[in-house]
């Protein structure tokens, strides 16, 4: 299929394109085919009006537990022990596969909902949430959280959602996430690195979320989590870290040299009372840092847009700096560095031969008006409900206004949602 | 008019009545004449099916400059000094009454669409503002921001401002705005004060912004800002400060000695780096704290669901403690206390003799399903969009998918947009 958007402010998230107004761009098959000025020649099978509308590439949710919706504002204000040990894990405990399915669907329609086209998720039950995000056609990558006392049968769960990835539609790819230094003895973490490297598969885990995790790390190894990590051989594999509240600059150095990435949460680490990450450190310091929501139980919804307006504007008020982290540069950790953060090298930017995963988002709206500057607009006054279009891998997935009919069901059947 | 909205969770920021699953809410007139579980007899003009919805007070937006949506990301991630002398000043140097006009159309169509009834302004022409909120059906305070250098003007315009609003429609009220202690000179702010008595008005400030704000007042006064306001009588008057980032133990004192109230701004406070306010210990002492979105330009949206989820999340993370602000506390610093800080005690609860401002929220988005507790995803996942119906004064002056048609006229007729 062929689709032309022309008439649109594309915002490339590419340095040197920049921001092209009045825009044409022709998306073939799966990839994008021309971002410009010119009209491109010959038919399209669709065509769409993106007059007062901005095109960017779809936003990547970096770090999530997507059927943790079912959790949204099931407990909150609460110490996190009493969070943890009360309420969230005695709901875990119970959680069945058919309701990860259903978790998965209602997480993946919100994501899609609100612009993002692609998913880092570390969950249970991922072979459900493989099935919701084909059915409902995001892309993600998908792990099973592993933990000591599941370690054998999360491998063994693992290799199967290896082969049922290999028989799908090619949006979807595995990864191995070893859940955090204290769930994790380093027997564990060695177990998941030789697990990655045999697969070849990424690392996607937890790393110093809370003051608590480091202290207790210290006392039990002498070691920050990032230096036992390394211990560890986790960073033999390539490697994206959650969280990163606590890192000291040697850690940082340590993450730097071996060329991990760091997914930054504000929302979730501010709720759980966890900190603020040192983001434009890390940023200097030549890291890769893309964006997150984390899951609903600690956000409690997955809108990135409110996820970059709050990235903006936290480290401005901290470091009581107000040009740290501009719009721009927020919107490449939500795009091309989220891509980068899972392993893409063709994904996060508007732009030739890249994969078509992108969004329109509709100016037509009080908040949005007027336009100055349609990157500062996207950043610090969009919402999630202002995309009107999403595109995974070529296909339009969402359509605003075209989504009531799914929604009333409660997401029993999902199938109407696709257009 | 009377309208019986039925089968919805009425969340009433009262604590005694809590949230009522399953509600009626009657309105008569302008008032609410019953919020309970009991069908209200007699016939109603008009009958709202509220299943799937939250009825909650419509939001305050207690500190805000509405015409400043025309600085909508004109200038961003810049120098405080920069910001204001380079881009701010100059464009508001240009700006004529038509223009006001304009952006008060805008900005009070995005209030409106995103839940907010009431708002507490402060800018310039304030005549022109009015008469956008008169014809868009909002209920507001307005004030002439005053400085040293225009102070007889906008006493004289603040008279002319309080008879042209004593025409009209009773949902408007003039309040005076000494700017703040860097703008006014002590004998500026005397002469607020001594007008503010004659008129039976309620002052609207700022206060304690910035640090450079308190540094310099200590050095040309040898007090706090709150010090200086104090000796020159500001608080013998009601009084309402924005920010307060600033403020010490005893500056606290003094405004809780003195009833005066607080508005909380995050979002700004956050952008332009001045700081975090010690919301918590001021609301410990007892003192009202109301919240607001402050000028488009420095926000960049008048989003109040926005304010509250951060307000809500962000002194959990700076305090690390998950349990201070929770959700219900935010919610009435939105509504009950926003009212309270404009000097209204019937407005700001869905309560029986109250005013009938208020909005339903629409459930029926992946984003508040599943709803495990309605006030935490009201605070913590909704956003502005959820918003299904406005109702100010008793009348509905907004409903979702009725809009479109002003919007696409750019604001510059704003009829069609009142149903």
């Amino acid at each position: 299929m062929s689709i032309l958007i022309y008439d649109v402010t594309a915002v490339t998230m590419c340095d040197e394109l920049g921001v092209i107004p009045q825009a044409y761009i022709a998306v073939e098959g799966n990839r994008i085919a021309y971002v410009g000025t010119q009209k491109p020649p010959g038919h399209f099978d669709h065509v769409i009006n993106g007059g007062g509308m901005a095109a960017m590439p779809g936003l990547v949710n970096a770090h999530t537990h997507i059927a943790m919706t079912l959790l949204r504002s099931y407990a909150d204000d609460m110490n996190l022990q009493d969070w943890l040990f009360q309420k969230i894990f005695p709901f875990e405990d119970t959680l069945t596969p058919e309701q990860v399915y259903h978790g998965s669907l209602i997480g993946i329609m919100e994501m899609l909902a609100s612009g993002t086209t692609c998913f880092h998720d570390m969950y249970f039950f991922q072979e459900e949430t493989a099935r919701a995000a084909e059915l409902l056609g995001i892309r993600g990558v998908l792990n099973e959280g592993i933990t000591d006392a599941v370690l054998d049968v999360k491998l063994e769960k693992t290799e199967r959602l290896i082969e049922q990835v290999k028989n799908g539609s090619g949006r979807l790819r595995v990864g191995i996430s070893p859940h955090a230094v204290y769930t994790c003895k380093p027997e564990t973490l060695r177990r998941c690195a030789a697990f990655a490297k045999e697969y070849g598969l990424r690392l996607h885990t937890h790393l110093s979320e809370t003051l608590t995790e480091n202290e207790d790390c210290q006392r039990d190894y002498g070691k920050s989590p990032t230096q036992l990590m390394e211990a560890c051989g986790l960073f033999s594999i390539p490697l994206t870290a959650a969280h990163g509240v606590w890192l000291s600059d040697e850690d940082m150095d340590i993450l730097k040299k071996n060329h991990a990435a760091v997914v930054h949460n504000p929302t979730s680490n501010l709720k759980l009372a966890s900190g603020v990450a040192e983001i434009p450190k890390l940023i200097e310091k030549g890291i890769c840092v893309a964006l997150g929501t984390d899951g609903a139980s600690s956000n409690n919804n997955l809108d990135m847009f409110e996820e970059m307006k709050l990235c903006g504007i936290l480290h401005k008020g901290v470091l009581r700096n107000p040009t740290v982290l501009p719009a721009w540069e927020v919107l490449k950790m939500a795009t091309v560095n989220g891509a980068k953060a899972l392993g893409y090298d063709d994904l996060g930017m508007l732009k030739e031969g890249y994969l078509a995963d992108l969004i329109l988002v509709d100016f037509h709206s009080p908040h949005l008006m007027p336009n100055h500057n349609t990157v500062s607009n996207l950043v610090y006054a969009a919402r999630g409900n202002d995309v009107a279009y999403t595109m995974v891998d070529g296909q339009i997935v969402y359509r605003r206004g075209k989504e009531s009919a799914i929604y009333s069901q409660q997401q029993k059947t999902a199938d109407d949602f696709l257009i």
